[in-house]
């Protein structure tokens, strides 16, 4: 019973990897078709996020099984109840790589805008938090979940800048360049949201190894009080 | 033992309803905040939304123990699992209220802009379904859960127009009104994102009443199979 209860626990963790990958390759391609203006790469997007939402189903079905049939205890109940979490941060995380598709088609029928330089930077920003997240859980490591959160406030710096840029060099300088700059303007917050997502993650991965709360508590991890104690 | 559980699980359902009232007030409050260009209340909706992360952070303590101490079966571990996730909505409904919050305060040193007609109609439906989501949850009600299953499309449609109003008529005609209509097009995505999570609720207590899942699967519900079969 035992072994077969970490068997199950690791088939867990392995199907969380499997709907992260499809994640992060959701984010990637909905940014090829921002950058490309492929509107068929957009609906892709769209189409495969159906089969992630099947994955965030199975794994919560994996989730709800493992807690009514095995009973778990403290340290192992919290992997399996942040494996719910992540599995359904990961989910909304896709959702958000398809509405930045679906920026990408609604202003398709028009000429390709420039995006400012921060977008970008913002991008790989995103994906990097989702990668080091979905590894802190994976490895249970403090730390790279730690660096994920202190992220999160650059992230929100650079959409601001991205978003005053795009109002005031584009939609205020040529009204024809107004729904190109919005679907910029939303693609920035769909990035920043991805990025808060991910610090979801790696707040609930904290939780996981200490379980102690730092959701909403910013101020425990910059007292540095978070060595296990 | 068994008494003891059943007064917790009534304490949880309690916790959900109280929280739900939190969220509820700071959709209501932010949407005065928006309609008066009220800033100190839109400060005030800011300054609240840390009691209600405080609160997720307790029910979710909550339903951690009850998960470890009671060992639930069944009916009882979707009613709990479902509490948490419906508390997780319920603290992401109440941070879109405080966007729209923060909406107000982006612009609030500017004359208050006259907003699209449906704004008012798409906020009296984020208000309802909310309403109604919570008391499916709280009710075991499978009919209201399917009419906020329902409504959400119609929240799709009113954005969609009010934001098409907004770049057609207020942007492209007057480019001094930008940073104000932006920020009620954002608004208006807040409110439907309220709906999209009052919409996630009613799917979470669909899986709990008949362990059914219908997330990402609204043909369940279309088809009428839902009678408990």
């Amino acid at each position: 019973m035992e072994r077969h209860f970490h068997e199950r626990l690791d088939k867990l963790n392995k199907k969380v990897l499997e709907m992260a990958s499809m994640a992060e390759e959701a984010i990637f391609k909905a940014t090829e078709s921002l950058k490309n203006n492929d509107t068929a790469l957009a609906d892709w997007v769209i189409e495969n996020d159906k089969k992630i939402d099947e994955m965030e189903n199975t794994i919560e079905a994996m989730v709800i099984d493992l807690l009514a049939l095995q009973q778990p205890m403290a340290k192992d109940l919290r992997f399996i109840t942040t494996g719910m979490k992540v599995n359904a941060e990961l989910e909304r995380i896709a959702d958000l790589a398809t509405n930045i598709a679906k920026c990408v088609l609604f202003v398709a029928h028009q000429p390709k805008l420039k995006p400012p330089e921060d977008i970008p930077r913002l991008f790989i920003l995103a994906k990097d938090m989702v990668k080091k997240a979905v590894n802190a859980f994976v490895e249970r490591n403090r730390e790279l979940a730690k660096e994920v959160i202190q992220s999160d406030e650059e992230a929100d710096m650079l959409r601001t800048k991205i978003q005053e840029e795009l109002v005031k060099n584009y939609m205020s300088e040529d009204k024809t360049l107004i729904p190109r700059a919005i679907s910029m303007f939303l693609a920035a917050r769909h990035y920043e949201r991805i990025c808060d997502h991910a610090t979801n993650i790696a707040e609930d991965v904290i939780f996981m190894i200490d379980a102690r709360v730092v959701k909403h508590h910013p101020e425990i991890l910059e007292s540095g009080e978070n060595d296990g104690k």
